[in-house]
């Protein structure tokens, strides 16, 4: 099946949406999107844009079985490492069930890498469940990294509550 | 003992190229730290910076041992959930150890937690070495989630000749 890989636009974030959904429903998380197609554009498609987002499309005969031609997508930003410069940050790639195994997660993920290069980027940095053993044995088949593992990194998080008294704490305390 | 907690400008970077190399000390990973203090100039103060940093200050008669007055810092910049929208990740929190316990990291911590809300960020985040057992008791005391405990994150990089092949690659290999 042919499918091309380009950059995403403003008109692209009601799919991302439905997409993005579709993702945190597999992650078992699905309670924990709050954001809606008119907050993306705005933040990805501003003066000061917050991400960049690649888009998987299929022509409209390979549609899928509800309609949709765009069937994947990968969504990024520049982070930094204080000990090696700028790099790109993957905080999403997906490719929706019925499109999977056609090389559309790894042309997504190729793409990102391209321009983690081109952006002289030193590294390419992304999470993954670890219940997840489909993604995380496509990401290491590939080469990456398993950085929790070798040198014992942990994610950890500050939101809600817990963020707000952290802001207001006396200085002291 | 008094400190200031301020916002760090392009001359501030020498002082936090030394504090980085002292926390990758610390963190048994030195060997990693690539970048040098012109690096950091240019990546944190042109037209586009790829971060922001906070310093904190003590006044010249509490300087360190080797004459220091610029004794910790905080590297931190936009991230993004496409869960949440617009999130802070912080990559360094260091203080210098002849000044720990007197409060610095946590008004570093907090300056950082009040400019996520300034900024309307969802979240801040950022990772911790699971070895490094002061730092995590500090985080999660004041309220901070370890999401690879509970949700079972792990951090997954690609770099290097790993990252050239991924972006070499043949788009069906």
């Amino acid at each position: 099946m042919d499918f091309t890989i380009r950059e995403g636009q403003a008109g692209d974030c009601t799919d991302v949406s439905r997409m993005i959904m579709e993702l945190a429903v597999y992650e078992k998380l699905p309670e924990q999107v709050k954001i809606s197609h008119k907050e993306l554009e705005q933040d990805g498609f501003s003066d000061h844009p917050f991400f960049k987002l690649l888009i998987a499309e299929v022509s409209d005969e390979n549609k899928s079985k509800d309609g949709h031609t765009k069937v994947g997508y990968a969504l990024y930003f520049y982070s930094y490492s204080s000990w090696k410069g700028k790099a790109l940050y993957m905080e999403d790639l997906y490719v929706m069930p019925e499109f999977r195994g056609k090389g559309i997660g790894k042309a997504l993920l190729k793409r990102v890498a391209q321009i983690s290069r081109e952006q002289r980027c030193c590294r390419l940095q992304f999470t993954v469940l670890d219940w997840n053993t489909p993604s995380m044995e496509f990401y290491l088949r590939l080469g990456a990294q398993d950085l929790s593992g070798t040198e014992g990194w942990r994610v950890l998080r500050f939101e809600g509550d817990a963020l707000d008294t952290l802001a207001e704490a006396a200085p002291k305390d």
